[in-house]
């Protein structure tokens, strides 16, 4: 019966592992999937991780004994993981999946064996497997999301790769023409070098006027020398910065429009799948050659064990929903929709009238009051209101600048405690910008918006991930190509190489000029800002420090961060914000709304009387005057449900689809951004 | 009759213009949509536009009674356009829409009037007038797709303004919290002004951080500080940088995509009536009771008239498309999409066997002829040959930067004539990079995306216009502003107001230590370019010159061009794309693609024969041999049809919906950009 319960949970949570049946692997696959183990294996991965602050260029320097030490702890750790995985799953399936797994962890271990030997032994050595180190984050069961998201984009890369090719032959064409029209004509950059002489330095140039990291600079010269070059910036600017840019959005968001349909149309195979393997658990035959059916006591045993803290009237209220006929039992197809009846939140409140119309009822049908109660609902009314929060928002900021206003004002607060003045004002500043948030939050044209920017918040944080990836990958190669190359000196420090962060052929440069020393790679924090920088704007003085094919590393990282993940990030809000805005309900929840407003209007008499009963249950009914009434309240606008999903996606409707397709979907473990963040 | 052509090629055009039906008024109209008369109108817009260049601040200053005369001769091509209009659409269709022509013909003639006499007495003036002349550019009738364009931007402005309002909310409380956090700390930025003390500086500042103009510097000194303040600015990146201007353009694509929905459901409505109309003339009935229909005849006469240039063949095609049933006389409903037929551009190309094949055919059959063809198609031979012309255009790449190369090889043709080896040079490079692009055309997998660039050339156009009509508007308030606070002199002037662009208040400042002198608002030109830098990265060094406010303007044009202008474009371009990638044929497209199809096959006998005598028509068809039959291709893959467009956007076919709805649609005069570029 657990084997049961945990297939309509792993339905509801878009689980995708095919545990064994065995009682065993199922007590090992609960085991599993408890909330510490899984907290535990992710604070392993985050030690792990952080071990960079301590490695070589450290943050905070510790022996290299102290690392290996926690290093494989960690990795013994995974082990120990992915061993009980494999016990969990059908042994088959274990060795056509996680050799990645495997080879990470073998990987890690035979590097730091030989790293250790060699630092023994005194060698130079490189620790190439720390770049490798993020993907154990990608790897792990736990990661599903954000090796969704990293095949989302290893299935763009083709088409991408095509407008890439496409993207750098123009700029090469155009770093030809630029040769030919500036190259002969000695004009000189504002450094005194020659502009535009050199091919590969063009195209360099060229590329970083995509990013508009250079914008002006890189065409003045021409520009001081004759308006019409202008012309040829402004061709290259409409076509590659524009017009290029946004083919790259486009086909990012093209792709992952599309994968995001295949993710889903396989999750609802799959938590399908899970439902009827549950229902034929369940199932018994009414006479002979009826359909399979599911009693009403069964379900309800089921729907205790997978929601233990689910209230009857609730239950009553989804059994309803499914047996539409008062049949007492129900068939495969209304079992099947309990995974995604269980996800649409239900909130269950009790109508009461207005206090005042309790206790002045004369006063609350007067005529000034029905006036007052339709003046707060006409249109002007709330635009006075938000007129009103704005302005006061705009004066609280003011205020905070004006030490006497913020002072008087709070003043009694101070004397009246006893604090600091300091700490108190901080409390109350931060008081302050809650209570401003809340008031903005209140206006009812703004939490449309606020709410799709609190619903795409979890995902963010798989991006948070995506991008912790790819930044620790390229802050780990930078900290081996620049570390030391660069460096900082406190702002009151003596030192003559404050003035050139430390080296010498940074004399004079723009980066020392503008105190940009504090941007290098000598440790892992620095190096992850750096990034941060150069994913917002791309400057590169680090090609001055090295070689110049430290530019292939800046151009690396442009491609792989902005082209292709600050892209699909767009492509996700865009995706996220048009379905909040154009999505409909599904069936499923129409059915459940129309049930209770049934239920409101006492028209499905039977459901009433169980709810009464129910009523009686959760706490003593004041009996007398206006009895106080139990309603229920779809919680969330739009449903979790992948039905509606779909439904929006192919504008067909799925659920009618032949239930008996008993194929395995392949191992994929969806449950996706998108999906997740309606 | 002639009223009856204009009617379907207005159908085919998209044109929407409500005119009369007296002779007199058609043959106004018809004059109206003469080319030459639209042509002019477009000379005297960029007459009247171009103006900018000798007025005031002028780059060729000319005397005020020239341009004043120029003006008002524009001004009154207008007017007599204007009446002409008015004689041709019914006298209450003309009073109710174009009042804004009027007023700003009106207001320009008053504006100038006073100018003129303010002038004249001696008083200074500032001419306002100029700034809503490209206003004239979108209300001339011909300026339709422009006038869209704008629609389109008034209607996504209200949703635009709710996330603006966020968004400037969430400045603000950043602003307030920077204000907090760094404020009372003396940090100093690099030229040594206190770093983050006045609140609306740090809102201004965190502003232009959005535009990621000032990106690592506005966080230096916090981060030399200390490593932990740049959470602070990691998230406001985050939260206003990306997902913020992410919603702005999720919202902008959203409205367009709806707006262009609307649009073209009532082109198509627009269309219908236009049609319908036409077969209302041309109707007959057939006995008692039948339907009306029209005769092939009538048909063939009707074709004539509207594409007076088609060959017969051609039309038969046509009508074997329409007339399925052989029936020689078509209903209405087939009548209708003669307008959309007419758009699908079909290519008759004579199919002829390989020359090689007629002289030699032994060796054309040969086994290694065979072998041969077999290798062309296969899919490797493509991967070479693509290779191939990659390492080929590399090549010319670097060929042109080595003189010895490039100079080897052109030098018998340069000797061989007797020009000066500069201008051969040049020309050989300019057919140099003319085949690099050929070549790379060639290449299979790029075709589709340069497809879709060259398809969306026209519309970019669109863009353009509407690009120059906002940069028209804030280059004369931009130029009434700060024209003369900064001077440009020549390179080798011994001025030494050279140092400080001839501005003492620039002195020292990055504005003139990186040399943007040239970078003002003195005439027209050098305006436009200037916006032109700040559209693509937002640097207002002019606040340094003039006032505070100042700042006003660079964020109202952040807002308008970055904002709304540039997420339009790039929601175009990926509508434009996705539609390039998932467009279906429209039903019409296939039906006639499968006439072809029969018509190669010899199925359609009747069709076939009637061809055939067109044939020689055409010429004098080669007897003996093989005889090379007729065939025709569909020219693009993608055709203008709407229906295509509107079944691949509402999933349904409307074709079917009812036909007599005669209610006269809006005066909106639509065709627009996606679709104009499908």
């Amino acid at each position: 019966i657990w084997c049961l319960a945990l297939y309509v949970s792993d339905a509801q949570y878009n689980r995708n592992i095919f545990f064994d049946t065995s009682p065993q692997a199922v007590r090992l696959y609960l085991l599993y999937n408890h909330w510490f183990m899984q907290m535990l294996v992710y604070v392993f991965i985050i030690i792990n991780l952080a071990l960079a602050l301590f490695e070589d260029p450290a943050l905070v320097p510790l022996p290299i004994w102290a690392t290996s030490t926690i290093e494989i702890i960690c990795l013994s750790a995974f082990t120990v993981r992915m061993v009980h995985y494999a016990k969990v799953i059908p042994r088959d399936k274990f060795w056509k999946d996680p050799k990645n797994i495997c080879i990470i962890v073998i990987l890690s271990f035979i590097d730091l064996t030989i790293y250790g030997a060699l630092k023994a032994t005194g060698y130079f050595a490189i620790r190439w497997s720390r770049v490798l180190r993020p993907l154990l984050l990608v790897n792990v069961t736990e990661g599903r999301q954000l090796r969704r998201a990293f095949r989302s984009i290893r299935n763009a890369l083709p088409q991408i790769s095509y407008v890439f090719f496409l993207f750098m032959f123009s700029v090469l064409v155009f770093s030809l023409m630029a040769l030919k029209l500036f190259g002969k004509r000695g004009l000189l950059t504002i450094d005194g070098s020659p502009y535009f002489t050199n091919y590969l330095d063009i195209v360099f140039d060229l590329y970083v006027l995509v990013t508009t990291a250079n914008s002006p600079d890189v065409m003045m010269p021409a520009y001081n020398y004759s308006v019409f070059f202008t012309v040829f910036f402004i061709l290259y600017i409409v076509i590659n910065t524009y017009t290029f840019m946004s083919f790259f959005l486009a086909v990012v968001y093209n792709n992952y429009k599309k994968y995001l349909k295949e993710e889903v149309r396989q999750l609802v195979k799959a938590r399908r799948l899970k439902m009827c393997r549950a229902f034929s658990l369940l199932q018994e035959t009414r006479g002979e050659g009826g359909e399979p059916v599911v009693t009403q006591a069964k379900w309800n045993h089921l729907v205790k064990l997978v929601k233990p803290n689910i209230s009857i009237a609730h239950r009553e209220l989804l059994w309803s929903v499914l047996d539409d006929q008062n049949k007492g039992h129900i068939g495969k197809i209304a079992f099947v929709q309990l995974a995604d009846l269980l996800s649409i939140q239900v909130i269950t409140v009790k109508s009461q009238p207005h206090p005042i119309q309790i206790c002045f009822p004369s006063v609350y049908n007067s005529s000034v009051s029905r006036f007052i109660r339709y003046m707060v609902r006409t249109r002007v009314f709330v635009y006075v209101y938000d007129l009103i929060i704005l302005v006061n928002a705009v004066f609280i900021g003011l205020d905070e600048e004006n030490p006497v206003v913020s002072n008087a004002e709070w003043d009694c607060v101070l004397y009246a405690g006893g604090y600091t003045s300091r700490q108190i004002l901080d409390i109350v500043f931060i008081l302050r910008v809650v209570r401003l948030i809340r008031l903005v939050d209140s206006i009812k044209r703004f939490r449309a918006i606020i709410n799709t920017l609190i619903k795409i918040g979890p995902t963010i944080l798989t991006f948070g991930q995506l991008i912790v990836v790819v930044y620790y990958i390229f802050a780990m190669v930078g900290m081996e190509l620049f570390k030391g190359k660069v460096q900082f000196f406190e702002p009151n420090s003596t030192s003559p190489d404050q003035e050139y962060c430390g080296n010498p052929l940074l004399k004079g440069t723009t980066f020392a000029k503008l105190n940009y020393c504090k941007n290098n790679f000598n440790n892992v924090v620095s190096s992850f800002i750096v990034l941060l920088e150069l994913t917002v704007v791309n400057q590169c003085g680090f090609t001055a420090v090295t070689h110049v094919s430290a530019r292939i590393f800046f151009v690396l990282f442009h491609i792989v961060v902005v082209i292709i993940i600050i892209n699909i990030f767009v492509a996700f809000i865009l995706e996220a914000f048009l379905v909040e805005y154009t999505f409909d309900k599904s069936d499923l929840q129409t059915s459940l709304e129309k049930k209770i407003e049934e239920l409101e209007d006492g028209v499905d008499t039977g459901l009433v009387d169980a709810m009464e009963s129910i009523d009686n249950e959760l706490g003593p009914s004041e009996t007398g005057k206006q009895k106080p009434s139990l309603m229920f309240k779809i919680a969330s606008r739009r449903s979790r449900t992948v039905d509606g999903l779909l439904q929006r996606m192919f504008e067909t409707d799925l659920r009618h689809e032949d239930f008996n397709e008993e194929e395995e979907p392949e191992n994929i473990n969806f449950s996706n951004p998108v999906f997740d963040s309606v």
